[in-house]
């Protein structure tokens, strides 16, 4: 079993209008909704490579309860999301018929209470405990009112419960979380140069693991990914470069990074797998979903190559 | 009491952003939600003049409880809406801070199965029964499923029942509406033009009063009001030109008219009041809001003048 953390989850709302014109009025031909925010979009890809996933982190309001009715059809997903008084945000994504663009609308997320971290803690706590659990990802953004250290907590707790623990965010969250020696983090290029100062990503990379992560998986879009891990280091490149919706391609690549470490794959394999899910996921139809034909197709075709480490 | 009723009842949300720029990612730096649809601006309106509402029509879904959650502490406002299986649709705002233009995007709403239309029906025949009902507000969109003819169903049952009734509507089932002969139309001038092929609104309200209305109110914007009624025919123009956001000012002219239909005013006097709030409306700071010392300022300044109707 995988457990994935959101702690800003989101009611993914998608508006498709024939053509957004700013300040005029738009008759939404068609709306879709699903639950969202990293964790929930990493917990459903997991759940189609067969793993079995629980959900946590916050869920709240009428928004929180629709998430959640969403989550309860789905196979393999165990909802454990921790309740709190605020709504569950929505995330809108418009998307213009005429050219498919999209124009994305993000709420904040519900202002967590001192009361509904320190119950969450609780609830986390008993969860990183239960016997069979192979890993942890700590994925996204803080909602208002949870403390900047929040992951780093979360990361003491869970190598306290020796689990290994996957940590995806940015800014201060990451900054804080690294220091906590999480086993992996998978920063994208901007996100690993705020943190380390750097835009050259070997040594932005190396950088990342000295200030506490054993492990770092940097996604460079197109590119692929660069890892330096204790085992030593690799650059995946997919073989062709495909064209599409990259939203959801990074969450779909830490997916296949803990689907790989809970099965045990050397990192190559882990770092293949990755690669070729997150080119799957830029090719589908629907955005962030991954498409299995493609997945299979480019998946022994990924390049892995050793990299030298002079960390 | 009067009873507005609202088909395609909306939540009604705001998204404020520092810019909208189509295609690109945005934060929302602040949400708003209310209850949404014609019927239910209107009753805003009624009860902040002081009048008891009884509000009718369709909710359904997550959205419909949170719409219901935000009515259940309105003073003066009583809640009789009708469950739905589909979802309350949302109507959404987003307001440019730079500008301070708004961008609207409306969801189409829930489809209303024949059993639900069915089970509509007697509820609002019950409530048009009930004892001091002064008059009955028909007002906006039909969802998905309810037949075009909706509105003249409801009319009959109203007229049989013996209680005014208002249609504020557009299109065929405006078309329709009229034909069931209510005691008053209000449309705007494109409405007006679609019922009657006339851009002339002297004209096209004169014949729109043939069609089978008993008195029709065309609101002109800026302009005002004219009415064409069995009692004789009236122009009521604003003492001045206001500037503002015109969300709303058609349903704040219909409470106008309505609570003065129930408080039985003359003619002059209900369109006095229906101009004088339309324009609070457009001045005030939150849109569909009006603001009540502009309207009492306007209200004894309202010019309103005998026309001849050689209908």
């Amino acid at each position: 079993m995988i457990l994935t953390v959101t702690l800003n989850a989101a009611l993914d709302i998608t508006y498709r209008v024939p053509a957004l014109t700013p300040h005029a009025s738009h008759r939404v031909t068609e709306v879709t909704e699903r639950p969202g925010g990293k964790g929930l979009n990493v917990a459903r890809v997991l759940a189609a490579l067969g793993h079995d996933v629980t959900v946590t982190g916050f869920a709240g309001g009428d928004t929180g309860r629709t998430l959640r009715d969403h989550l309860a059809p789905e196979p393999r997903i165990t909802d454990a999301l921790a309740p709190v008084a605020g709504a569950t945000r929505r995330t809108l994504a418009v998307v213009d018929a005429a050219t498919g663009d999209t124009t994305q609308l993000n709420e904040p997320g519900p202002a967590v209470t001192p009361a509904e971290w320190t119950a969450f803690l609780g609830a986390y706590e008993e969860l990183v405990h239960r016997e069979g659990l192979a890993a942890v990802a700590l994925c996204g953004s803080l909602p208002p009112g949870v403390p900047v250290g929040a992951y780093a907590q979360l990361i003491r707790a869970a190598r306290a419960a020796r689990v290994p623990v996957l940590l995806d965010t940015s800014g201060e969250p990451l900054r804080r979380g690294v220091a906590a020696r999480p086993d992996i983090v998978k920063p994208n290029a901007d996100e690993l140069a705020e943190l380390t100062g750097s835009h050259e990503p070997a040594q932005a990379t190396r950088d990342a693991r000295r200030r506490g992560a054993h492990a770092v998986v940097a996604s460079l879009g197109a590119d692929g990914l660069l890892a330096v891990t204790a085992d030593g280091g690799w650059r995946a490149r997919p073989p062709k470069r495909v064209r599409g919706n990259p939203t959801g391609a990074g969450d779909s690549a830490v997916a296949g990074l803990l689907s790989g470490l809970a099965e045990r794959l050397p990192w190559p394999d882990r770092l293949a797998r990755a690669v070729a899910l997150s080119a799957a996921t830029v090719v589908a139809p629907v955005a962030g979903e991954f498409d299995p034909s493609t997945y299979s197709d480019l998946l022994p075709r990924v390049a892995v190559t050793g990299q030298v480490t002079a960390a």
